[in-house]
C-alpha cells in the first residue's frame, strides 16, 4: 500500500552501503600459462585484456592462450603507456573498445603491466557501465607490491599528477613473482623504493630483509635469495593492512602511505617524467629523513643507515630540482588534496612514523633540510663505498642523535 | 610488532565498505536566492557551479549572489549541454576547470540545471580528485523526480546513451518547485512521464492525482494544483525507495525503475536524440502495456486508461522508428548490461509490476504488439477526444482482459 505524503521539507534520505572484497593471492604459474585462479575469474566471461608492448612481447601469447581457452570471446589491446600518456584520452580509448567489443556488465578487463596499465585500465573499467570488473596482473615489482594492490586508480590532468581518477576495487589482484625475471634492473629500484618506504613507516624487520640482501636482490630481480618472496609477500600485507584502514581516503588524511608521496608528485612532474616514480619517492623520502633529523624525530644515524641503503640500491637521493619553492609549491598541492592539512608523514626511527603540519615545516626547517641533505649524500657516498652498513645499531628514536 | 609472513598463496584479502547518506529536501527559496540549506553546506567551501545558458539567464545571479555571500571562493561555469554534448569531453572540461580553480578535496560542484547538467557533474565530480562532493540543484521536473534523484550518473560514448558513468552519491539535492514555473510545457510532459513511471510501477494513487489534474499541472507548471507538490513528494519517495533497495545495481539486476527505459535508449538514439528522453520513455511504456496485453498481464481496459493519459498530456505513445529490428537490437543492449538477462519490466495494471525474459516475447508477441500499439493509440486518441477517463473502474489485473 502507498505510504502516505508526509515526507516535507526533508523529502527523503538515500543511504547507500557498499561493500566489496578482493584477494590478492600469489599465481605463479602466470608467466608459464597456467593458473587455475585466472581461469575460474574469467570463465565464461567477456575479456578485454589491456597490455603494453614490451609486456606483451614477453607474455601477451601466453596470456592470450589462457584467455582463448577460458573466456566467452576476448580481446586484446596493446598500448602504448607511460607517464605523459596516462591521461584521460587513454582511458576514453579503453571505454570506446569497450561499447565497440560489447562488453557486458558481466565483462572484465585485465591488465597485464604495471602501475600505469593499471591505473588506466581501473580508471577505464570504473566508467564503463558505471564499473564493471577488473582483474590485476603486475608485471612490475613496484605493481606487484604498492599500485596494483589498492583501490585507486588515477590519471593525470592539466599538469597535475593523478588529479582524476576513481576508487575502484579490483576484482583480483594475481602475483606471478617470476614476471620480475624479465624486469629492467632499474625498474626493480623503483619498486624497493616503495618497499623500502613500506619498510620505513612500519617494518624496522622488512627493512633489515632488504638491507641485508640488497644486492642480491636487484642482480637476481627478485628471483633469489629465498628471502625474495617473503619481501614481497611482507610488502603486500602491509600495505593491505594500511589500506584496510581506510580504503576511500574518507575516515582520515592522514595516511601512514603517503609517506614520499608529498614533494614527490611535483618532482616528477617538473622533471617532465623523466624521473620515475620510484625514484621521486626516494630523493622525497632522503628529504624527509632529514627534515625528521631537524625536528628531532629521527637519529642522524638512522636516517643514514636508511638513506644510505636508498644509495646502495642505486636510488637518487637528491636532485638539482628538489628547491624551497618545489617543496612549497608540493606542500601545497598536497594539503589541497589533504583537506586542508599538510599531514606530512616524517619517519621516527626506521619502522615508525608520525605525521605533521605546515607550521612544523617553518622557521627555517625546511631549508635547512635541503641544505643539508646532499651533505649527508655525500657523506653517505664515502661510507658505502668504504664498509658494509652497520647492523648492529638502534634503529628507532633519536637516542643516537 | 611485524607479524610473521605466513600469508601464502593467498597473500591479503582487502575487505572495504563505503556508506553513505544524503537528503533530498525541499529549498523553496532558492528560486528567490534565500536558502539556509545551500548556504549552510557551502559555507567556507570552494564551490564549482555548473548551469546551462537558459538556466543561467533565469537563476544564474540569484545563485551568484549565494555563493558569492556563503562559499570561500567559487566559479561559475555556463555550459552548452544537450544529450549529443554529454559526452567525455564535457566531462574532461569540467575535471580541467577543477584542477586549474583548485579545487580541494573539500571543494563542492554545484549542478544548477537539467537532468544532463546533472549527469556531466556527477561523473566530473567522482573522477576530480577520485571524488569530491557535488550538490544537486534540479532545476526541471525529470531532474527534480528522477535524474537528480539517484546515485548514478552517465555521458554517452560511441553512440550507446550512458555507456560510461559512476555511482557517486550527491552530497544533497535541494528541490525549489518554483524552478518549473519558467520551464517550458514540453520539458514539464517530461517529468511527467517519469512520474507517470513511477504511478505505473508502483502507485495507483499517484496515477489518479496526476489523471485528475493533468491539464492544470501541465498548464500551471506544477505551480497548481495544491497537489503538485504532493506528487513531486510522492514521486521522488518512490523513487528513493527503489533506489535503497539496489543502489549501486550490484544487488539484481531486476530493477523496476527500468520501466520504459528497455526500448527508449535506443529510440533516444536513433532520432538523433530529437525524440527527447521523457518521450521515449513514454513510447516505451505505452508499448510495454500493449505487450503486457499481449501476455495476459494487464488488462486492455488498464493498458488504454494509461496510454490514454500519456496521450492526454501530450506524450507520443507511438514512433516510426519502433520497429522490431530496433526492439531487437534495444534488448540486445539491454540484456549486456543487466547482467545477461532482459529483465523487461511490464505492468500487471497500473501500480504493479513483473519481469519478463527474452522468451517471453518471442513466438510472434512483440511483432503483434508492434502491430497493435498504433491501433491501440489511434483508438484512445478518439476516446480521449470525446469523454472524460472513467475512473471508477479497476486498475489491477486482468480481469478485464
Amino acid at each position: 500500500m502507498p505510504a502516505p505524503f508526509e515526507r516535507e521539507p526533508g523529502i527523503a534520505r538515500l543511504e547507500c552501503t557498499r561493500a566489496r572484497a578482493f584477494d590478492i593471492a600469489f599465481a605463479q604459474g602466470l608467466t608459464s600459462g597456467d593458473s587455475t585462479a585466472l581461469a575460474a575469474a574469467i570463465a565464461g566471461r567477456r575479456v578485454i585484456a589491456v597490455s603494453t608492448p614490451t609486456v606483451d612481447g614477453l607474455y601477451g601469447d601466453t596470456l592470450r592462450q589462457l584467455l582463448e581457452t577460458h573466456s566467452a570471446q576476448f580481446c586484446f589491446s596493446v598500448v602504448r603507456l607511460d607517464e605523459r600518456r596516462k591521461q584521460l584520452p587513454v582511458v576514453q580509448r579503453l571505454c570506446r573498445l569497450a561499447a565497440e567489443f560489447r562488453l557486458d556488465r558481466r565483462g572484465v578487463f585485465v591488465a597485464l603491466g604495471g602501475g600505469i596499465c593499471s591505473d588506466v585500465v581501473t580508471v577505464a573499467a570504473s566508467m564503463v557501465r558505471r564499473g564493471v570488473d577488473h582483474i590485476r596482473i603486475p608485471t612490475t615489482l613496484i605493481g606487484q607490491i604498492d599500485a596494483g594492490i589498492g583501490v585507486k586508480g588515477a590519471v593525470n590532468l592539466a599538469g597535475q599528477k593523478s588529479f582524476v581518477g576513481t576508487f575502484h576495487p579490483p576484482a583480483a589482484v594475481f602475483i606471478d613473482p617470476r614476471f620480475l625475471a624479465t624486469l629492467p634492473v632499474a625498474r626493480i629500484r623503483q619498486g624497493l623504493s616503495e618497499i623500502l618506504k613500506m619498510a620505513l613507516i612500519r617494518d624496522a624487520a622488512l627493512f633489515e630483509l632488504v638491507e641485508e640482501d640488497a644486492s642480491t636482490l636487484l642482480a637476481k630481480r627478485f628471483q633469489e635469495p629465498a628471502t625474495a618472496r617473503r619481501i614481497v609477500s611482507r610488502a603486500i600485507s602491509l600495505m593491505v593492512e594500511e589500506l584496510a584502514r581506510n580504503p576511500f581516503e574518507d575516515q582520515t588524511f592522514e595516511r601512514l602511505v603517503d609517506m614520499g608521496h608529498t614533494f614527490s608528485p611535483q618532482l616528477e612532474a617538473r622533471s617532465g617524467f623523466k624521473l620515475s616514480h620510484g625514484e621521486a619517492v626516494a630523493v622525497d623520502m632522503a628529504l624527509s629523513c632529514v627534515i625528521a633529523v631537524e625536528l628531532g624525530l629521527m637519529s642522524t644515524h638512522a636516517a643514514r643507515r636508511f638513506i644510505a641503503l636508498l644509495e646502495r640500491v642505486g636510488l637518487p637521493v637528491g636532485s638539482r630540482l628538489l628547491s624551497a619553492e618545489l617543496c612549497r609549491e608540493a606542500m601545497a598541492c598536497a594539503t589541497a588534496h589533504r583537506g586542508g592539512n599538510l599531514n606530512l608523514v616524517l619517519p621516527c626511527g626506521i619502522g615508525q612514523a608520525t605525521f605533521v603540519g605546515n607550521d612544523a615545516l617553518e622557521g627555517g626547517v625546511l631549508e635547512r633540510a635541503l641544505a643539508r641533505l646532499p651533505r649527508f649524500a655525500a657523506a653517505i657516498s664515502l661510507e658505502n663505498a668504504a664498509r658494509p652498513p652497520r647492523l648492529q645499531e638502534p634503529l628507532h628514536g633519536s637516542a643516537a642523535f
